[in-house]
């Protein structure tokens, strides 16, 4: 028996301070899996060799199938799962990896594809910036009174679409619709000319609650099994023309971009800040007094054609004026329901100041301010062509928690 | 050999011409099932029996699992058991069971339990009633303009809960929720005062489209499975508080209740009348020559506590101004996909006068008119203990096809 070690690249998402749970494809079969450095471990293989012999899993607990039924098993199954891997794999900081486990064990991260790790059931959408939905009030609506009533009140939110969910890699057409173009009263068909993107993260939910039964602020977080990047994509004047009184919808189920790697809630349990301040009283079944937001550094950039990469925004999630709890115990204090699976994501997570703002539209404030980009061109909005890539991580070196890849390119409308 | 004959009651909803596919429970085990007067015909057993055997059905397609994988097997298909299932139990328009047949093939309705017939994917709202449109908007905006300008062109829609659908008969918790009382700027906690039923009908989709590829008009019928009966729960105060910028949310996703069988298009295909008039001209991917609309009777009672029933309004489906297809169409012309088992309700269908208005709102008229029951008691909303009931059918005796039951009662908040 031997070992070999392979080191962790130093600015690795994967330290041995992460291990993530996706599930990537080979041929016509998936696995679930977890990742270290650059290797994508399997754990369908892992279970078959007895590596999580002591768990009692259910057999085939990773094969053919996404994560819901194994983050179902509840999280003290699924803590000791992550444990079991670093105590495994991790040997003085690096991968380490025993003669004796079957080669397919390991892939190249790269050599095979990841998917979306978890079928969606409701996937969620907040509104959870407050800079972000003070940008939007001034720019369309009055800028003294920018924020809305209800907006320091509740967790404003609304239900989206789950089956235009994809995973990173992804491309996305330009969506076709009706638009108004200039001062015109009725509404012309052809492709959005305002598509954007939103800088958002979405957790997963990780455990069923009952028809009926509000989650409490202070259990929400057991509901969470973990965190992921999403790209929101936004047609604005698709947007603009549809949205009252319902709200979004065409101009924004066309896509929305995920990462394929849900980064646990215990992995980044060292990164928990504390909330922003309140700036009205809110409701007691909303209020928290544990720390409930997460200091993870958030970038966007946009790679134009011919590969150049133009980062365009740096933020932060710890900027969110309402947590994931908060939003949690908001969504079922009418008695709605949550199941393993759901999704639940931020809104445009914007910073406090320009250069930390999460969309085009309040990048280029509307257009007024032309984003220039490392080839030369400009930006206000995204472009046929155009990769929008999204970064997160926390911590760094061999504590650092990153969030993998989440790309989409932008490709031509359908001329239909 | 020998037949028994089984009549059917004349103002059955499950005549010969009806023959709906849904799912019922049996302990630990559930079958998709068919109805033909007061008796359910498993399809399990029938498929166990031979009685498919032309047809090559998957093992077990009505076996333990909801009807989507049926559903996907394809129209072709899915008709030729419809029609299988009328030549094997239908004599002189009669119910045939033959003695050779095991008992446990036929269930009499009300003996065994009725549960969501599918695995819904994504649910969308429409709000495709001109009628109702106009009502809210002269009860909350401005009576000269009720209809708001996109409205004439777009059938405005949103994207609702999926987890919180449930089966007709399932009681549903009064919500508590934040709301604004009198001049009061800040929200307070409690339960809902406000808690309404819209009189709404649903299609399933029963064939995926890819993301990125619109659905013509001329498509669109081939993707709907069938119709059910749908009541969104609509909590008033608590949707007037949150409802500003991005659409319902906690006002809607508390509970809806659907109508246990799906009646096929190919039932509803002799009720198709003409389209509303436009009163606009509309883009060309919403324009269709065929009847696309459907004379429904549509009827709505409430049951106080003591069992008196007093119907509270009579509408018809016929009555949208927005189609099926036409809502099908704009949902995907962006590109967005549909999968097996998605849901797509109407919104609330009102009809042109009084007496024909689908929701308690819009009936006693934001409160101004209250309701009399029968019982001597008024309503402007739902009570506690109320149980709402809505009824749909077309046509009558031997071609009568009718929905059953779409009822729920709802009962007190929980004190949390």
């Amino acid at each position: 028996m031997s070992i070999t070690i392979l080191p962790i690249p130093l600015d690795s998402d994967f330290s041995p301070a992460n291990i993530p749970f996706g599930v990537f494809r080979d041929g016509e079969t998936t696995s679930g899996c977890s990742r270290i450095g650059d290797y994508i471990i399997d754990l369908h293989v892992c279970q078959e060799y007895g590596i999580f012999e002591d768990l009692r899993l259910p057999k085939n607990i990773f094969f053919n199938r996404p994560l819901n039924d194994f983050m179902s098993l509840g999280k003290e199954v699924t803590k000791e799962v992550r444990q079991t891997i670093m105590s495994t794999f991790i040997l003085d900081g690096q991968l380490a990896i025993n003669d004796i486990w079957p080669i397919e064990m390991f892939r190249k991260a790269g050599s095979v594809q990841m998917v979306l790790p978890i079928t969606i059931g409701d996937y969620t959408d907040f509104y959870s910036s407050k800079e972000h939905a003070t940008n939007v009030g001034i720019m369309f609506r009055d800028p003294k009174n920018a924020l809305l009533p209800n907006w320091l009140h509740i967790p404003v939110g609304y239900h989206g679409r789950s089956s235009s969910i994809v995973v990173s890699g992804t491309e996305v057409h330009r969506p076709n619709g009706q638009t108004i173009q200039g001062n015109d009263t009725s509404p012309t068909y052809g492709p959005s000319r305002q598509v954007d993107f939103e800088l958002e993260m979405a957790f997963v939910i990780g455990k069923n609650s009952g028809l009926g039964q509000p989650i409490g602020i202070n259990e929400a977080e057991s509901y969470i099994f973990g965190l992921m990047l999403f790209n929101d994509w936004s047609a604005r004047d698709i947007q603009k023309w549809e949205y009252v009184p319902l709200g979004p919808f065409l101009a924004k189920n066309f896509a929305s971009t995920l990462s394929p790697w849900i980064i646990t809630m215990e992995s980044l349990e060292p990164f928990k800040v504390e909330a922003q301040p309140r700036e009205k009283p809110i409701l007691p079944y909303l209020e928290s007094s544990q720390n409930c937001n997460y200091d993870i550094h958030l970038e966007v950039a946009i790679e134009t054609e011919g590969n150049s990469e133009t980062v365009v925004t740096r933020s932060n999630f710890k900027y969110l004026y309402w947590s994931m709890i908060q939003q949690l115990a908001h969504h079922t204090v009418n008695g709605c329901n949550v199941r393993v699976g759901d999704l639940l994501a931020s809104g445009t997570i914007s910073g406090p100041h320009e250069g930390s703002y999460g969309s085009m539209l309040e990048i280029a404030w509307k257009g007024t301010k032309p984003v220039p980009m490392k080839d030369g061109t400009t930006r206000i909005f995204i472009q046929d062509g155009d990769t929008v890539k999204l970064k997160g991580w926390a911590g760094n070196g061999s504590s650092r928690v990153g969030f993998g890849e989440c790309e989409g390119k932008l490709i031509p409308a359908l001329n239909t």
